[in-house]
C-alpha cells in the first residue's frame, strides 16, 4: 500500500509518497505560516490532494513538532505553532477521508533511519540529530518509544551537569547545551574571545568572533586547523558522555547520529566513541554500542511519517 | 494456565506456581550457594517438579540477576554467578521438559508491579527499587524495555553528576551512589562524622556513627528527628532528580518506587515529588508523572517471571 | 593627614575628603564619559582640586575598576576604559603635584569595611558584594590581598561548577553565575516561564516575565510570597557554597557581605549560613565564620582608596 | 642568628640548625609515638638540647600538622595527635628557655620554598603537595597566609566538583580527591577493573589491580605506557583546574608543585599547564602563572620552620 508523508516544518510543507519499501516516488511543497494552524490544514489537504491525483494511497503519516499523544492523533503540545491538546490527525482525516497518523517529528526521521536507512539491521536504536538543537528517536525491541503523553526520546533535555549550562527550556544542564550547533558557536566564539591568537583560520573564515558560524568550524576543522579540531573534539566527547547516560537505560545496540554538525565526520564521532568507551556501564562485559551516520538525509521525515502510518 | 516463576536469588531460590492473574497458588525455597552453578541448575529442577506434583503447569519463568539476551535463555553476563554466555533457559528445558524463559530480577519484579501492582493502570512505567542498590524496570507502550544485551533499565548506573561519587562499577557519578541504602548510611555517617551534636538520637540508636544502618535512619525520621528527615530529604530530592532524568527518556505515567527505603514515605516521596516537579522538562506543558510506592512484596519476582513466561 | 579618595566609576566620578578615622569632611562629584580616558583624568584633577581649596589633602587614593600592578600607579588592564598597562597614578600624580595611589575598585571598598565598617574588630576578612555582578575584596592578617598582577580576589570567577553556566568571561561555571543580581534575575525568569502559577505576585510587579527584577523579587520576599522566597533561598545556599569554597583557601573571621541584593537580609544570609555550616572544610573543630552586612554604602570606594593611599 | 627547626611527624621527629641563608648545618632524628603526647615533648626538647651543644641556637620553630593559632604557639586541632587549643609553642619554650614558634607543616614547607626554594624570585606563590594527600600553602605579597585559625590553605580541600567524589573530611567533591596519589591509585585501579585489556604494563608490575600503586603508575608512564599517561594527565588536567580555581582568588605568580607524584614531570605538569591556561580567568590579558618544581625534598619543614621562628 502506498502512503502519503507529510513533513510539517516551520515555513513549509514537504508531502511525498512513499512506497513499502520506503521509496519516495513524488514529492511536492507549500510554503506556510507557522502563526497561521488553519491555513497549515488547508496546505497539508492541498498537497495531499495533488499527490493523489497520480497515486493510490491508503493513508497519511504526518510529522510534526511537539508532543503527540497515545491516539496518534492529538497534538498534545507544540512550541512553535499553537497547537494545545489539538486533534489534527482527526481532523486532516475528515477532510481528506482518509485514514491520518500524527507523529513527532524527530520519532518519524528516526524511524526512517530504523526501517530504511543505518540502523535496518537492528533491533535497538537511538538516532541522536545534532543540528541547531539536539533531537532523538528511540526504538527498543523494533518499537518507537513514544512515552505517556508523547514527551519520551527528548534527549536533548536529558540533564548531564547539575546546575550545567541554562537552557531555553528554563532548566539547566540539558545534554543539548553541550552537543549541538548552537553550543558549538557558543563555546567557539567563547573560545575566541579569551584567547584570538589560536583561532586565526576561524577569524579569517568569519571576520570576527560574532560571525563564526558551526559550518565554519566544520571547515576549518577538516582543513587541519587545530583549534577548530579541539572544539569538536569537546562537542564529540560530550556527544559520547550522552551515549554513555542513554545506554544505561536504554541499551541499544547502534547511535545513528545526523544533522549537520555530523559533516565532521570522524572529528565529531571519534572522540564520541572514546569517551563512550571510557563510560559505558559495564564496558568489558558486553559489545561497545556501534555509532553510524545517518544515511537518509531530509526526506527521513516523510519516509518514516509515511510508514508509520501503514504499521 | 499456570506458570511456575522461580526467582534465583544470592543464597536461596524462591520458587511458587502463578494463576493468570498473578495469583500466587504455592511456593517452596531451597537454600544455594552463588557459587555452584550446577547445585543452583539442580535446586531450580528440584523446586520446579515439587510444583508440578500438585499442579498442571505449562511453562516456567526463571528471574536471575544478570544480563539476558535477546533469547530469553542465554544470560549475557552475571555479577554474582559464574555465568557468560551460558544458555540458563535452554538447560532448564531440557531437564524439566516444559518452555523456560529467563528474565533480569529487576525486570520480572517490575513486570509484576506493572500486571497485577501499582502500576496496573498504565502502559508506561518505570519501577525504581531503592534497596541497597539501585534497581529498574522499564515498561513503554505495556511492553518490557530489555535491550540489545539485556543491559537496559540499569538506571543505578544512569550519571547524575560528572566526575561525582565513586561506583563500585569503576565509574562515578551513578545515580545509585545518591538514591541507595548504601548511600543515605555513608552520607549519614559523614555527616554524623563532622556534627555528632546534630544526631544525638541516631547516636542513641547506634551506639556510634560506625553501626547507623538504613532502617535506624528511617525510624529515627518517622520518630521526627530532624536530622534523620534532612538525610531522607536529600535521599528524596536525588530521587526527584533520577525521576527527572528518566522523564526527559521515557516519559512514563507512572514511578512505582520499592525497596527498602520507601518504608519512609512520604518523608522520601515528597521531597522527590517537589524534584520532579521543579527539573521536569516541559513542566506545565504536560501531566507531572504520578509517584506511587510498590504493592508487590518480595514475591513481586516470581510473579513476573510466571507471568513473562506466559506471555 | 587628610587624604582624598577618588572613586572612577562607569558614567561618573566621586570624590571625598577623608579623615584619619574614615569620616567623609566634603565630597564631589563629576560626570564622565568611559569611552574619554583624557576626560577622565581631566575630571579627577578638577574634583581633587576642588576638594584641596578647603583642606589640607597629603595624598590621593583612586578606586577604579581593573587588574592594578605592584606600583599601585598601573593599570595593567580594565574592561571598561581602555588603559592597558596604563601608569594612571603617576600621571595623575604629576598633574595634582600629589602622591597617588590607584587601588582596584572592589578592593578598596572591602578595605573601607574592615577599616570602618563591618571588618573593623578582625584581621581576616573577605566581602563580597552582590550587586549586578559578584565582586570581592581579601583581608588576610591585615594586609589586603591583590596578587601578583592585581587579579587577586576576583571571587566571582571562582568556579565553582564544572561546566556549568556560561559566564561573560568566556569560562563556565563561575560564582558570579550563581550569586549575583543578574543570576537572581535569570533564575526567576526562567522558572516563571515554566511555571507561571507559582508566581502571581511577582506577574502582579512586573506585568510580565521579561520586566522581572532584582528588587521586584526582593519586594515580593520581605511581603512573603513564597516564590520569591524559594529564589533567594536558592541565591543564598549558593552563596553559602561560595563562602565555604573561599574558607578552604582563606579562612576569614568574617564575611562581609554588600551590594543590592543583600538588602533580603536573613531571607539571603539564612540560607547562606546553613550552606556555609554543612560545606565548612573542618566544620565542628573550628569556628564558624560570621556573616555581617556591609555598614558602608556607596561612599566605601572612596573612604577605602583615600585610606589606602595614607597607609 | 641560628633557629633550630623541629619537623613533627606521625612516627619520627627530625630536627635541624639553620643558617639564615637557608642551610641545614646539622640535624637529628627521633623516632615517638603519636598516641603519646608528653612523649613527643620530650623527644623535641632531646633533640633540640642534642643540636645547641654544638651551635649557638636562638630561636626555635616547630612545624607540626594541624591548625596553628594566631599566637603562632597553640595547635587548635591536629587530626593525628590529641592536641586541641593546646598551648604546644608555650610548653616548650618554658622547657627550653628559647622563644618557640609553631606553625602547620605544609606551611613551614611552603615558606622554605618561597624563601630559599623554587618561589625564591616571586611575592606571591602557591605549593601545592601532591603525595598521599593534596596539601598547600600560600604566600601573599611576602606574607605566609595563615587564616583567622590556621585554616587557611587547606587547597586540597577547596570544593571542585559539588556532590562529587566523597572525602574522608566528610564532605565531598574535593580537591584532594581529585588530585593526590590516593586518587591516582583509586582511578588507575577502577580503570583497571573494567579494562585490563589496556593495562598490561601495570598488571605486569603490580601482579593485581589491587597491589597497583602511584610509582608503578609512573613508573610504567616514564616508560611510554599509554594507559599510565593518561591516567597521569587526567590527574594532571585536575591539577590546573585546581590550580585555575586558586588564581581567581589568589593570583600568584608561581605555582610550586610537589610531592612524590610530581616525580612524574611534565607527564603531570604539562597537562596541568594546559587546563590552567585554558581555564584561567582573564587569559589573554595577564600572565599565565609559571608552573615549577619543588626544589626542597624532605627537609623543607625544617628549613621552613626555622626560618619562620627567625621572623
Amino acid at each position: 500500500m502506498l502512503a502519503v508523508g507529510v513533513d510539517i516544518g516551520g515555513t513549509k510543507i514537504a508531502a511525498g509518497v512513499v512506497a513499502e519499501d520506503g521509496t519516495l516516488l513524488a514529492t511536492t511543497r507549500r510554503s506556510t505560516d507557522p502563526h497561521n494552524p488553519a491555513a497549515i490544514e488547508d496546505s497539508v489537504v492541498d498537497a495531499v490532494e495533488e499527490l493523489r491525483r497520480d497515486h493510490e494511497v491508503g493513508v497519511v503519516g504526518v510529522s510534526a513538532a511537539g508532543f503527540v499523544g497515545k491516539d496518534r492523533s492529538t497534538v498534545v503540545f507544540a512550541a512553535n505553532i499553537a497547537w494545545r491538546d489539538y486533534p489534527l490527525g482527526e481532523i486532516l482525516a475528515d477532510r481528506l477521508g482518509l485514514p491520518v497518523v500524527v507523529e513527532n517529528d524527530a520519532n518519524a526521521a528516526g524511524w526512517a533511519e530504523f526501517r530504511f536507512g543505518a540502523g535496518r539491521d537492528v533491533d535497538d536504536m537511538v538516532m541522536l540529530t545534532v543540528g541547531t538543537g539536539l533531537g532523538g528517536a528511540i526504538v527498543t525491541d523494533g518499537q518507537l518509544l513514544r512515552g505517556a503523553v508523547g514527551a519520551g526520546a527528548e534527549v536533548g533535555h536529558l540533564r548531564v551537569v547539575p546546575n550545567g549550562r541554562a537552557c531555553g527550556c528554563g532548566r539547566d544542564g540539558c545534554l543539548e547545551r553541550y552537543v549541538s550547533g548552537t553550543a558549538l558557536v557558543r563555546e567557539t566564539q567563547a573560545a575566541l574571545a579569551t584567547d584570538p591568537a589560536r583561532a586565526s583560520r576561524l577569524i579569517e573564515l568569519a571576520g570576527k568572533p560574532k560571525r563564526v558560524t558551526g559550518p565554519m568550524v566544520t571547515k576549518a576543522a577538516m582543513e587541519g586547523d587545530e583549534f577548530a579540531i579541539s572544539m569538536l573534539t569537546e562537542l564529540g566527547r560530550w556527544l559520547g558522555t550522552g551515549m554513555a547516560a542513554l545506554s544505561a537505560v536504554l541499551d541499544p545496540a547502534v547511535y545513528v547520529v545526523g544533522g549537520g554538525v555530523c559533516e565532521a565526520g570522524d572529528l565529531l564521532l571519534q572522540p564520541a566513541s572514546e569517551a563512550l568507551d571510557q563510560q559505558l556501564f559495564a564496558r568489558g562485559r558486553r559489545p561497545l554500542p556501534t555509532i553510524l551516520v545517518a544515511e537518509l538525509g531530509n526526506d527521513a521525515g516523510i519516509v518514516g511519517a509515511a510508514d508509520l502510518a501503514r504499521a
